[in-house]
């Protein structure tokens, strides 16, 4: 009998992160300072990092070492294991092999600790005690918090309000772990109540979230700001995923994937299990890497590539991505971690330069898609990962209509244990499809800055 | 640097379950007829079960093989991984090794879907197309929805009405498998009319639930009963756990345990990981086997050993097992898995003949053990498998005191990914400690079935 489930020893976890900057076609574009508009001068970022991260923002080496305090911390649950798909195989017929990488394993149920763990840790050793931060599903919060409890540092979570009242149980659960939560946008800083003096009801956002623990950090002390996605040194350390992958692969006599699939947000889990493989992809034309979204907030396939903030503020430097314009509102789709108005300029570049494909859905078929998988391979995806495993089911479908034996691997980046409330809305027929006409996303884009879109 | 999860390869999923009967130091005493006392004819049970469960329920071999679909099925997740809680270790500072069996990692979250999985396929087997069964925390029915899921049986679940309250997400995650759930006491059933015409606002037991399910398996066509726990071929599917533990073990190069862990319910859990090593336990006196309760309803710990209905409407066989009484109405404790009033015929066994030793704890204590517990090893245990945890804690503090190097084992048989409410009491500081006077076990004792107890 075959194995369906390849573990690793927990020798095997990697000891460097992989830095795909290092193997680039080209060069990435610089972050830019909003001011003057010049590449950014690193120390900028000192007020709300700490050294360490800020050199891993800007590293241009191909490997970064794990710290030996992160590896033991990620020994908790890593190496987490790479599943074949057997049972959704047969249930759709396809000649394709699919496997996952079940990133659902870890304590906080997503890949999001495995940059949470990294950042507490440096952080600690830099002498900050507390760290602000913001949720959009509250994947990226609870694994702060687990993080934060790991290494002795306190926790405030700004929590995208739509989730929050959505999701009481992840509150719960940060709370487990110790931290402090607020819906935001909250009265605890200045971002906050400006916009709840125009909106005292407005129901959130990732940019929002971020311009508030932004500000917090920036005025606290002792206290440092952390990121659940987007910038590269978050990217870095998801790539553990990846390179786990890619010895499971040779460990179950597997050839390299065909396509390589993950849901994107800000672009982390996504990232963390394709980046690996773009030295593989730059040999193979073939192979394909694909992010999927919303249709409800569509960076990768209706956003341009332009300079623009990460956050709602505009207290971020400029980073060239893939953006639907720093004021855009997402409707509130329950994959909460898929309401970002950015992409990773990483994960944006690649997409630039042809190398990512990406696809859109509407939610209704993406939970069609998690019960579809709940009831063949019985874990139930988070919201977000079920846009992954849509596309994953799509392009099996592909292949049994060409009867190709294509390998279509994907990053089950997480559980949907806490997003039960978003699956009754499926099953009392309670969940809405969100278009976002033309006009609205043209009248987001207009407030882009003046920012020259970088060549190709 | 030494692995702290030990993972088995799926060939080493065990092929037979082990079924301890064939290694006591004497004979189980038997299920007897309530309506004459005799010994219950095994055909009395084909209304509600089917024949191979029935078999097995009977069987005194030591070795019953797993069918290649069962073992297909428990490939979605097993063997599940064993744990060195190195972290909980260092945090109490104890000489102490302690090792964990991660049930969570299950699609339903617990050890439940290793008896799920065996007792839908074998109903399959019979023809039977749906199931009714009860359930209390929740865990069971979960498991048994997702097996029926992968069976194609129709699935309904009777769930203890404070449950069917506190936990909102655990009747959504059974629907997700496509199980049909009602509260219990229900006006579904006879039992459950009768209950609600004497106490509306009934908070329900495991003993009213079972009630429910067996009068609603004799009433409607082709449609069986299903039990989580209690009977011994339950318990039997639950060997898996201790048998892949052993192999385990040897892989860690560590000795056999000095102290395993379980808490106790119904017993399938506690039985699943100790039952294989009894054979040890009889060769080695001091290695030490025990189960965990709640002081709200201590049947292991002040029932008497006595045969007893196995519900609360007097439907079941009496078994010989340590009980409160079939009319006892336990506390409404969070742990609501805990919440009945026998024990596993087998499990009671052990006990009474001095194999097992048992201990009750308050709820609030098992709960700053569960906090201790996320907050060192990141995972969030389910209020029931806290109990094993605060034992756990203890014995590791004992070690600490005498300088002991011991070996202690525990079950993590379920996540609290579903018992957030739970969490939330506690933290508010709305979590209550129920005492059970003697006076009203006495009375529920009182109402016992006039059954000599068997001797020891």
């Amino acid at each position: 009998m075959q194995d369906y489930i390849i573990n690793l020893s927990q020798r095997d976890i990697p000891n460097a992160w992989y830095n795909v900057v290092a193997d680039l076609p080209g060069s990435l574009p610089p972050p830019r300072n909003p001011a003057n508009g010049e590449p950014l001068d690193p120390s900028a970022l000192s007020r709300i990092f700490p050294q360490k991260l800020i050199e891993q923002e800007m590293c241009m080496d191909r490997w970064v070492d794990i710290p030996s305090e992160v590896l033991e911390t990620y020994m908790l649950w890593r190496p987490s294991p790479l599943v074949r798909a057997k049972a959704l195989e047969e249930y759709l017929g396809t000649p394709a092999r699919i496997y996952f990488k079940n990133e659902a394993v870890s304590p906080a149920g997503s890949h999001k600790p495995n940059t949470a763990v990294a950042q507490a840790y440096y952080n600690k050793l830099a002498g900050v005690e507390r760290l602000a931060t913001e949720t959009g599903a509250g994947q990226w919060g609870s694994a702060l918090s687990f993080a934060c409890s790991k290494f002795g540092l306190k926790c405030k979570v700004y929590m995208v309000r739509v989730s929050y009242d959505q999701k009481p149980y992840r509150r719960i659960l940060m709370k487990t772990w110790g931290a402090d939560i607020v819906a935001s946008p909250s009265c605890d800083t200045n971002a906050g109540r400006a916009i709840l003096a125009n909106d005292p009801t407005c129901s959130g956002s990732l940019g929002i979230a971020i311009s508030e623990a932004v500000e917090d950090a920036a005025t606290h002390d002792h206290t440092n700001y952390s990121l659940g996605s987007v910038l590269n040194h978050v990217l870095l350390h998801q790539t553990v995923i990846g390179l786990e992958t890619k010895k499971q692969l040779a460990l179950a006599d597997e050839k390299l994937p065909d396509v390589i699939i993950g849901c994107a947000g800000g672009g982390s889990n996504l990232a963390g299990l394709i980046f690996p493989f773009v030295p593989d992809k730059r040999k193979n034309e073939k192979m394909r890497l694909l992010g999927v979204e919303p249709s409800a907030c569509p960076s990768l396939t209706r956003g341009p590539y332009r300079y623009d903030f990460g956050d709602t503020a505009c207290t971020t430097p400029l980073l060239a991505m893939h953006t639907l314009g720093h004021n855009f509102m997402p409707s509130p789709i329950h994959a909460g971690g898929l309401r970002y108005h950015g992409m990773a300029p990483l994960v944006s570049y690649l997409r630039h330069i042809g190398m990512l494909e990406a696809k859109a859905y509407q939610q209704k078929e993406v939970f069609d898609a998690a019960v579809m998988f709940a009831r063949t391979q019985g874990i139930v995806p988070a919201p977000e990962t079920a846009h992954a495993i849509k596309a994953v089911i799509d392009e099996a479908l592909r292949c049994k209509q060409t009867g190709k034996e294509e390998v279509i691997l994907f990053n089950f980046s997480g559980h949907g244990h806490f997003d039960m409330g978003s699956y009754e809305k499926y099953f009392e027929g309670n969940l809405t499809d969100y278009d976002l006409p033309q006009e609205v996303l043209e009248r987001a884009l207009a407030q882009l800055p003046d920012m020259p879109a970088p060549a190709k």
